[in-house]
């Protein structure tokens, strides 16, 4: 099989890492790869913020339960009381995507998305395994992990699109799940 | 270099393409490919039409001009003065993609854009061409525009999130456009 197709059929979302930090190699050619993605109107307005550090990782992780147990969404409150759970789940690198407010792009959220894909495929490309994050994306508002988020660079203006882990898998690659019928239609 | 990089950072916005269908074979791969995104709370809840002929392809080019120039919108309204652009560049394949309006997934337009990002990734692995398409996501609200899109096997209650042109590119592969500096910051 093409090697391309091959790594986007068996990358996985991986939950459980090594605690293993990964080569500067590995990650600019992953940083590479995202900064590779289409943007709309070529506009590239996007940041990454790449925080290689396992204690800020796990501080922001406090962050974000902080938010989580203080909000008035219900279902967010829920998620708050689930203190065994490691939103980052250990990982040695986190990688948060913003876009600029203010951004030429009509679709800044698909851009960053495009980005975190190309990232997520170079990271398999690369033995390394990774998983795509929605809590800060939707927590970027709440005070506390906004102040969080700014602190480690996402800069003034940027709204948080998109975030993934990155490290080495620890244990074997997880099964996929099964794929959904009936989700094309041809029209010839 | 790593194949699946090598891939990622070759890939181009290709704007005019040979009038060769693309393969079943090949065809049945970027589906494939699309179907193995990730999407939030693994929910899959996208839809892929994929619209094989041209004569449709065009019929719907001359349905997104007429509702570019009824538009209030002035951007919109200049765009549909320009009656020798193709917006579906003449490829012989346009596939959009749509996501249900009641996904248990927070992130429906990443969703979508992430197997976008996987269809053009094994679109260039196969040696075919593609280009991210904005068009229909900015005008899928138009009257004329929905019932088109209906037409063509968007399925009721799916908004269309992306879209994109495949085929054989015509010509060589355009040169990247420059990448923007000072978009990482580093946490150490």
């Amino acid at each position: 099989m093409n090697n391309v197709i091959e790594a986007i059929l068996s990358r996985r979302s991986i939950r459980k890492y090594k605690l293993d930090a990964i080569t500067e190699g590995d990650l600019q050619q992953i940083i590479e790869a995202a900064k590779y993605a289409p943007s709309g109107m070529n506009a590239q307005s996007w940041h990454f913020s790449v925080i290689q550090n396992r204690e800020k990782i796990e501080a922001l992780e406090a962050v974000v339960y902080e938010a989580l147990k203080g909000s008035e969404d219900p279902y967010l409150k829920k998620m708050g009381e689930l203190a065994e759970f490691h939103y980052f789940y250990g990982a040695p690198v986190l990688v948060i995507i913003s876009n600029a407010a203010n951004s030429i792009s009509l679709s800044p959220v698909s851009d960053a998305a495009l980005a975190a894909g190309n990232m997520m495929l170079a990271a398999q490309a690369l033995d390394l395994g990774s998983c795509w994050i929605h809590i800060l994306t939707r927590l970027r508002d709440e005070p506390g992990v906004k102040a969080a988020l700014r602190a480690l660079g996402v800069p003034k203006g940027y709204v948080v699109c998109s975030a993934l882990t990155l490290g080495y898998p620890d244990g074997p690659l997880p099964k996929a799940a099964e794929r959904r019928e009936g989700t094309v239609n041809i029209v010839e």
